[in-house]
C-alpha cells in the first residue's frame, strides 16, 4: 500500500478500507506518512467526502493512535458531554454537578479556548488557585471519590487528532463534516465515556451556521457511535445569541454559580435540562422526561448540586469560599454600559460580535501563548425579546488596563451587536428537534 | 497575506490574483511555505482547476523562479519543440537537425526519461560517448557554431516547477491540466524560445488518453502562451500505436538515422513534417505550407540534415561512425521474434503494451538511480492497417540478460500487444486538426 495511491483514491471519489485508513494514520504518526501527503489527502477528503462507515474506522484509528481511559472498575455510568462551541457557553460548569448529583460519573477532560472566549478549563482557572492538570491518578481518584473531575486535556488521548487536527488548520481543510466528527467522538470515546451527550451548535456565534449544517454533523456523530458501539446523544442548538447572560472567564463562572443557587436564564437551563434528561435516560436513571425534569430540578433546589460543585473546587485545590463571595474573583476593575438608543424590543443580539467585543476586551486568545485576562467580558442586561427603554443599559463590558484601540473596537463592535424594533419581537428558538 | 487564506480561496473555488499566485510560488521557494500547504493547495487545484489568466501567472511564477536563457544576440530565430511523452517517440532527433539546415536555431533542453522508454537524453547516450552534459558556455557556443545543441536539464531553469512537480509525484496532484501546462510551457519560455511547437499527444501510449483531453491541455497551452506573448503552437496526435518502428534507445536512433537518410515510415513523417512545418511558418522561412514541405524534403534528400545531425555528435563528443555503421551501437545479443498466429490485418498494436514488455527487458527505469540498457527494446514488422500471414514475424525483442520472469512477461505483453482482424483495416488517423 502506498499513500500516493490511496490520495488517488480518495480524489476519485472511491471508499476507504477500514485496512486503507488504519494504514494512513498509523504510519502518519511513525513518520513514514508525511505532512504533505496527510494534508493533500486531507483537501481530497474535503471534496469528495468519506461515508459513515469509513468516518467510523478515521474514528477509531483516531482512539487507537493513543490511551484509551478505561472507568468501567468504578461505575458504568460514565458520561461525557461536548459542545462545538459557543459563546457564553458554561453549561459544562452546570451540568456536571447535577449529572453527579444524580449517581452520573463525569471524566471530563476539557481543552484550553482558542478564538473568542475561553474554554472550560479556562473558566476554571477564574476560581482562585483551582489546579486543571491532574495526574491520572490524581483524576481516576477524585472520579472515584466524588463522582467527578475536570482535568486539561492529556496528552495520550488520540494523538493522531491532535497531530491531524494542527495540520487541518494551516491547510484549510477544518471545516469537513467526517474530520470534525471523528476529532470530536474519538477524543469522547477514549476517554472512556459509555454515553456521550453532543450540543451541536449553530448560529452566528457557532462555527456551523445553518441548522442543517448542526443537524448532519449530529446525524453523523450519532452513526459514528453506533457503528463504534458507544451511545451518542445530539442536542441540535442555537447560537444566534450568547447563552446566558455573561461572556468571559470569571463572569461565567458567577453566572454558572447562580444557575446552581436557582437563578438561572431560562436558555441556560433549557439546553443543560436537555442534555443532563438524555443522559439520565441513557442509564435508566429516569425512565421519562418528566422524571428527568423532577430529579434535576430537585437538585438545584435542595443546592445539592451546589454542593457538588464545592466539592469539585475544594478537591482541586480551588478556593470553595467563592461560591459565597464573589469579591473572590477577579473582575475586570472598569465598566461601559451599552446604552438602548431608542425604546423597544432588542430584535438580534449577534453572538459572535458580542465574543468578538469580549475577546477585544481580553476574554480570549489567538495563540495558544496568549494571557487570558479572566475578568475581561461582558455581562448582558437584554436578550432578544428583552423589552428595552431609552437610555436602559443593554450591556455592561468590564476590562482592566487594554490599548485605546482595542477598547473604541470593542464598545464600537458591542453597541452594533443589536438591534432594537419597535414591534414586538419573539425569544427565539433554542433547541431544534428536527 | 497567508498560504492557509490562499488554499481556503481556491478551496471555494474562487480565482486568484497574480499577487496571490505569486505570494505562494515565491514563499514555496523561500521556505516560508510549507511543503504542506503546497499540496493542499494543489490539491484544492485538482478540483476547482485555475482559469486561464491564473495559469499563465503561474507559468510566469515558474519562469521567475529561477534563470531565463536568452539567446536572442545569436538569432531570433530560436524554436523548441516538447512532446507530452510518447512510445517511439523520436521526432526531436530528426526534427532538430532538419530545421537547423533550415536555419532554425534550437537550444534543446531535455530530460531523462521516467516509466516505460527512454527520453532524448537517454537516447542520445546510446550513441558511445556522446556528452549531454555541457555546461551553459558549451550550450551556448555550439548553438552558435552549428544552430544546435542538445542538453541534459539544466538546474537552474524553472527550479519551482521541479520543486513542485516532486511533490505532485507523491499526492496525487499529477493530473490537472493548468499544472501540466504550467510545468511545460514556464521550460520552453525559460529556456529561451521564441517559437515552441508542442506534440500533444493522446492514446493507449500517452497520458492523457482522450482527443479532448489532449486538446483541452493544447488550447490551454496556446493561451498561456498568447498571455505571456510567446509564439506557441500545438499538434494533437495519436499515441494508440508506437510512432515508427522501433522502441528502445539504440534502435530508436538507428531509426532516426535511416529517417535522415530517407527511409521513413509515414507516421513518423507526417509529424515531422506538421512540426517543422508551424516551425518554419512561425519564423516567415517558408510562407506556405508546400513550400515548407519542399524545404524539409530537399535537406532529407540532400542529406544535409543528416549531416548536421552528424555534426551535432561530433560537436557533443560521440561518434559520428556510428551513422554509417549502426554495429558500434550496442543492441541486445539476445533476439525472440514474434509471430502472428493467423492470417490477416494487424487490427490493433496497442502503444502501452508495447512500452511495457520494451521496459522489462530494460529499455525503461522506475527510478532515477535506475540503469538502462540501451540495446534493448523492440523492433515492429508490422503496424496498425498491415497485412500479415500466419508465422509472418510482427515484432521483435531484443535484451541482454535479464531475469526469466521479466522475459516470461515480456514476451507475454509483447503477444498481448496486437490483434488479427480477418477484414481490411484502414491505417488510423494520427493527426489531429480539430
Amino acid at each position: 500500500m502506498r499513500a500516493v495511491d490511496l490520495i488517488q483514491k480518495k480524489k476519485e471519489g472511491k471508499c476507504h478500507t477500514k485496512e486503507e485508513i488504519d494504514f494512513l494514520i498509523d504510519n502518519y504518526m511513525k513518520g513514514n506518512i508525511e505532512d504533505y501527503q496527510m494534508s493533500a489527502w486531507l483537501m481530497a477528503v474535503c471534496f469528495q467526502g468519506l461515508n459513515d462507515q469509513e468516518t467510523a474506522y478515521l474514528t477509531q484509528s483516531f482512539i487507537n493512535s493513543g490511551d484509551i481511559l478505561d472507568f468501567s472498575s468504578i461505575s458504568q455510568n460514565i458520561a461525557d458531554k461536548h459542545s462545538t462551541g459557543g459563546v457564553g457557553d458554561k453549561v459544562t460548569l452546570v451540568l456536571i454537578p447535577i449529572l453527579a448529583q444524580l449517581g452520573v460519573y463525569t471524566a471530563k477532560l476539557s481543552g484550553r479556548g482558542l478564538g473568542f472566549t475561553g474554554g472550560t478549563i479556562d473558566k476554571l482557572e477564574s476560581i482562585p488557585n483551582f489546579k486543571v492538570e491532574l495526574t491520572n491518578e490524581e483524576f481516576f481518584n477524585q472520579i472515584k471519590d466524588i463522582k467527578v473531575a475536570i482535568s486539561s486535556q492529556s496528552p495520550n488521548l488520540t494523538p493522531a487528532d491532535g497531530k491531524i487536527y494542527a495540520l487541518r488548520d494551516v491547510t484549510a481543510t477544518v471545516d469537513n463534516k467526517s474530520l470534525i466528527c471523528a476529532s470530536v467522538v474519538s477524543k469522547k470515546i477514549a476517554s472512556g465515556a459509555n454515553s456521550v451527550v453532543l450540543d451541536v451548535k449553530f448560529g452566528s456565534g457557532a462555527f456551523l451556521k445553518t441548522p442543517n449544517e448542526a443537524k448532519e454533523l449530529g446525524e453523523l456523530m450519532i452513526k459514528t457511535g453506533k457503528l463504534l458501539n458507544k451511545k451518542i446523544d445530539v442536542v441540535i442548538s442555537s447560537m444566534e445569541q450568547p447563552l446566558g447572560l455573561c461572556v468571559g472567564n470569571s463572569l461565567e463562572v458567577i453566572e454558572a454559580i447562580e444557575f446552581l443557587k436557582g437563578n438561572y436564564q431560562k436558555d441556560l437551563y433549557d439546553i443543560t435540562l436537555e442534555l443532563a434528561t438524555k443522559t439520565l435516560l441513557n442509564f435508566n436513571i429516569a425512565s421519562n422526561h418528566i422524571e428527568a425534569k423532577n430529579m434535576i430540578d430537585s437538585v438545584i433546589n435542595d443546592k445539592s448540586a451546589l454542593e457538588k460543585l464545592r466539592q469539585i473546587i475544594i478537591h482541586q485545590k480551588g478556593n470553595p469560599d467563592v461560591i459565597n463571595d464573589y469579591s473572590l474573583f477577579k473582575i475586570g476593575k472598569n465598566k461601559i454600559e451599552i446604552k438602548a438608543n431608542s425604546d423597544g424590543f432588542i430584535k438580534t443580539l449577534d453572538a459572535l460580535d458580542v465574543a468578538h467585543s469580549a475577546k477585544l476586551l481580553g476574554a480570549g486568545r489567538d495563540k495558544k501563548t496568549d494571557n487570558i485576562n479572566y475578568g475581561a467580558g461582558i455581562k448582558l442586561h437584554k436578550k432578544i425579546g428583552s423589552k428595552v427603554k431609552q437610555n436602559e443599559t443593554v450591556m455592561e463590558l468590564y476590562f482592566d488596563k487594554i490599548e485605546e484601540i482595542k477598547l473604541n473596537d470593542a464598545i464600537k463592535i458591542a453597541k452594533s451587536s443589536f438591534e432594537i424594533s419597535k414591534e414586538l419581537v419573539l425569544e427565539p428558538a433554542l433547541i431544534f428537534k428536527g
